[in-house]
């Protein structure tokens, strides 16, 4: 099985990890599209530079064409040598041979922002989610921003509000796309002011570790160890260490409490171990 | 000496409190004025109740007539004895025996919102400082809301920036009040997304205890507990945990590195120990 997470043999509250596949691109947001590319310059470099074959995925966004045109156009500048479009706005079009093809041919995958519930609507269980997974396992960069970013764990922020504290209903979740398992992402951070939204999101699912991603700033995974890169910072939460909450004993709208908590601010350059869930300095 | 913080035998990293004072009433700014009034209603229960005597001190405000008459509407109505509006605009007047006379009759005296730095340009090292200080050790409450709660500790946000992530550059720090000291305090938390502003107050003075209060929501501290009342949460940030920063090493407008900090997430009701820096539940 393709993507198959290995979970025997992991120490208990690690992110376990298939062991092989590709690199991961996180990006929170905003990223610089026309200044120095740095985010977007690494995504190419790794996906292969010079010979790097690019899949845009514009599922997320209303714009389709002309958010695809951009980044063709970002991509070439920044030197991949094919960089074509992939459009399914339909669940059908998950399903269409041209598009699996280019999925297949791809050696870097890039998700534009939107809004992450179209990208599992019209990819999740479908011969292109199974595609993509493969081409994962096989090596190529599945990159992604804002609505791009949420998707990447198994479950995700599909909707929430920001500048609140955290209650169960501020952060709507659903399955996502299951890259990077066992985690939280959310996305535009600092900007949108949403540790609590994170915090929300975390106290209602199994994942105990929480990522969130600065606007032009994203997160790297390579095997178990992420690391910044971009002009802001990733703040971390590990609810691991947590000595009490009282999630279990909410009713509605009622507001949520997290005792002992783990905080790391890591700017870039800063890498994580997702095993150790230790930052690495 | 009036207000003298004893620090012999405090174990290493506590706050260090004065052995007598009154309570604090700390309100992370946008109280609820016109309804229950949960927050105004318990700094009059602490302040006395029906015997009340409270001073409204308006210094930070550019609109003290205005602010001033509104909360003595309020505590009126909330049953409070006498109320009365201490207006030191300019600094002479904090040496005004007419003011100081207010101050020293007062149960509870309560610092309006405005600007933090006009509160401790008037007030600090002047007579009216010393009596209120003097008022506290004796036993009345003092209360805040928003610059009225940021000038609480012995060094205060004067100024900074929300919705980004921690840098030196990001608050600006000057002397507080001294009513709480050994830590920071930051009002409109959730609201205006500062975590990364709590953070970068915390890097760059001795305090490593910081307390983000979110609208409508306080702080009772009641010598070394502080209990949490109101609608939001109170985030509390412990940096005595921290296996690593980077502060030594940041130029300017570098970005801080945070790894180990200890995060607690507290709504009303909750209770925490500032001795041994650990939440009670």
């Amino acid at each position: 099985m393709v993507g198959q997470i290995e979970t025997q043999n992991q120490p208990q509250d690690s992110v376990a990890l298939p062991e092989t596949h590709g690199e991961l691109v996180i990006i929170g947001g905003a990223e610089d599209r026309e200044g120095e590319c740095r985010i977007l310059r690494e995504f190419v470099r790794r996906a292969g530079g010079l010979q790097s074959h690019i899949v845009v995925m514009t599922v997320a966004t209303g714009l389709p064409g002309e958010v695809g045109e951009q980044y063709i156009g970002i991509f070439k500048r920044l030197g991949a040598e094919d960089v074509r479009v992939v459009d399914t706005a339909r669940r059908e079009d998950a399903s269409d041979p041209k598009a699996i093809d280019n999925i297949t041919q791809a050696t870097g995958v890039f998700f534009t922002g939107g809004n992450q519930a179209r990208i599992t609507e019209c990819l999740k269980d479908t011969e292109l989610e199974t595609t993509l997974h493969k081409r994962f396992s096989e090596g190529a960069v599945i990159g992604g921003t804002s609505a791009g970013a949420a998707m990447m764990p198994d479950m995700m922020i599909v909707v929430g509000e920001g500048a609140t504290n955290p209650r169960r209903e501020v952060a709507e979740m659903d399955r996502g796309m299951g890259f990077l398992p066992n985690v939280v992402i959310d996305q535009h951070f600092a900007q949108r002011g949403r540790l609590g939204r994170l915090l929300s999101a975390l106290a209602q699912q199994p994942a105990s570790l929480g990522f969130g991603i600065d606007e032009n700033t994203a997160i790297v995974v390579s095997g178990k160890i992420v690391e910044v890169i971009g002009e802001g910072a990733v703040t971390i939460v590990d609810e691991s260490t947590v000595t009490h909450n009282n999630i279990e004993s909410l009713l509605p709208d009622e507001d949520l409490a997290l005792c002992g908590a783990t905080l790391h601010v890591l700017p870039t350059g800063y890498k994580f171990d997702l095993e150790k869930r230790s930052p690495i300095f």
